[in-house]
């Protein structure tokens, strides 16, 4: 049997429903495969703010540190909202990823056949939407310095931030990129606003050198608005997308909505090298939480990223995903995806019906 | 008869065909309503670096700056795209907005009962979508100093860039954003990243502030990942939108691709005092300039727009608008808005039918 430690982080609202669906699955899953896992929970968010003063605490960087990867649910709520910068959960988030340097962020955004009429979008454009955003995640506008409240020649407050990007930030986030699309249909997207922003000039400029290492990989380049835009025009028009932390964050939101699922939807964040940090992309949903309505799935899908990507275990990631697209197929939906003719199931039940098809 | 002097910058691609056509529609339906134009043409954009060597010669600011108001077609194409930064068109079109100081851009996404299917939305989704992104334009990102390239600690190359904004800008584009929700429906969703940015964060708070002013306004708060969402998923929610100038451009240029016709919606960019410039969303398009495909309606309802926002001609400036949805009534369709049943006409054939309903 070969072993590896998860630091399970359930957060706030929703967070612990999922997490708890998807340690399960990840044992079963394991346990079929000749893996064993030892699961440590530590506290983050809201909820480590409750409990410590701070939304990271020091114990919990550290153990998430030590151990083979990182499975967050979700971070936030109503409570919080008005705290001061430095006591938010969202900030907890940021120093996670800062202190794990999980730098690549790959955000999929999927249109399941099963779920294609969950979409907004017609079906026809919908369907087969199958895309992969890779987000700089340590980088940008989130972290650069300077940054601030400051006042300016006439005695105005001013507020502001700084988009800097390095050579070796864009190479290594590009390398990622590149090695994505390989792996998918071998087409790169990368998205900047180059005809305004120096950073994304120097961001154009250092993706276009590094294609020269992937010559099977197609590269194009497209300005952040009008990727906004393609997104809801002919999403299927992309296989990988590579872009800087904050029009990831825009970009890859637009792109989960668009599947009309995001209750479904994971995500990777990797570093060079120690424990990768895996989420569902959608939020703590304080207004559910505790009501065992969930969608648990996401998290169910992190968590086989997280054994794809983060540990090297494909035959145990792939019998988790199998085992989802199972449970869907069987009828079994939660009250995002709910629609008429399916089962109409809570979030424990849900993560039964998934273990019943691992 | 009261007289305006207005400047037209055709521009490139596609800009001289709609511009000409707009030209047409300003002048009959001023004449038919007591007012008479004096036209400036003025090279602007790819043209201009052609004829001149810059992007924004300045006999075009000046006579833009002392005309009563200024419509622009489109500027760029593929000829001057590896241009460097101070000789892109581009770069002309950032210079004009700073030379007028139009600080406040009024972008509206209406989804038309004519054009309801032209959306990829489902038609529940997208009928009846009527918002307003009111974007500031002349600050934040795109101004921001310092920027440029530089090296790092570790003799890295770095590209920069700085958000910023001051309290007055924020409280002047508040206000435009008030005003305008007060002439619409009532409600303001102001976006920002205020749970990561400083620069958001004083946005968020003046905006606030600025709500004292108007008590009959209902102001609501949105994150720009979210808002990006929420725009797929129901579009429907929103009035007006107010925001920075990145997030502006990419979600606006998202909300214009909602409605499926971006070659149907106009632009206004209003100063504090001074001409405003007026312009269509959508870009140049070189791959059909000269064939006597585009759209002109955007152009001809950014008159409209140029007419109502710039010099208060209400009347006529409604006169153009019945005229354009008479049109469409009457079934003429350029070919990207063509759809069976209909009457497929080119740029020239559309403006002469507005020109019979003005
Ligand atoms: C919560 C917030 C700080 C975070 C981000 O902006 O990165 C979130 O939106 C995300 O995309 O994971
Ligand atoms: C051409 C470009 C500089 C411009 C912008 O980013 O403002 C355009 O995208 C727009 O929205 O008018």
């Amino acid at each position: 049997t070969r072993r590896y430690s998860i630091t399970l982080l359930p957060g706030d609202g929703i967070g612990p429903e999922v997490i708890s669906v998807a340690k399960g699955v990840l044992s079963l899953a394991g346990s079929l495969e000749g893996i064993e896992f030892g699961f440590e929970e530590m506290p983050m968010g809201g909820a480590a703010l409750d409990l410590t003063g701070v939304p990271l605490p020091d114990e919990t960087l550290a153990t998430a540190r030590q151990s083979d990867a990182v499975l967050l649910g979700a971070i936030g709520g109503y409570k919080w909202d008005n705290n001061e910068k430095h006591l938010k959960p969202e900030t907890g988030l940021l120093q996670l990823r800062e202190g794990l340097k999980v730098f690549a962020n790959l955000r999929p955004a999927t249109v399941l056949p099963q779920l294609v009429d969950a979409s907004t979008l017609k079906k026809e454009v919908a369907e087969g939407v199958d895309l992969m955003v890779v987000r700089e995640l340590t980088g940008g506008i989130y972290f650069g310095k300077p940054r601030g409240f400051s006042s300016n020649q006439n005695g105005e407050e001013i507020g502001f931030n700084t988009e800097v990007y390095a050579t070796s930030e864009i190479d290594r986030i590009a390398r990622v990129a590149f090695e994505t699309a390989r792996k998918r249909h071998g087409k790169l997207c990368s998205v900047d606003k180059a005809n305004v922003l120096e950073a994304s000039m120097l961001w154009r400029r250092r993706v276009t050198a590094i294609a020269l290492e992937y010559p099977d990989v197609e590269l194009t380049h497209m300005y952040v608005d009008n990727a906004a835009m393609q997104l809801v025009r002919n999403p299927k028009q992309f296989d990988t997308i590579v872009t800087n932390n904050i029009f990831g964050d825009i970009l890859s939101d637009e792109a989960s909505m668009i599947t009309g699922s995001i209750g479904m939807l994971p995500s990777a964040s990797l570093a060079a090298k120690g424990p990768g940090l895996f989420e569902p992309i959608h939020g703590s949903a304080p207004d559910i939480a505790g009501q065992d309505k969930a969608n648990p799935l996401a998290t169910v899908l992190s968590a086989a990223m997280l054994l794809k990507y983060g540990l090297g275990e494909k035959d145990a990631a792939e019998r988790i995903e199998a085992a989802v697209l199972d449970t869907l197929s069987r009828g079994f939906r939660t009250g995002d995806i709910y629609s008429d003719g399916n089962t109409l199931v809570g979030c424990k039940q849900m993560g039964e019906e998934v273990l019943k098809s691992v």
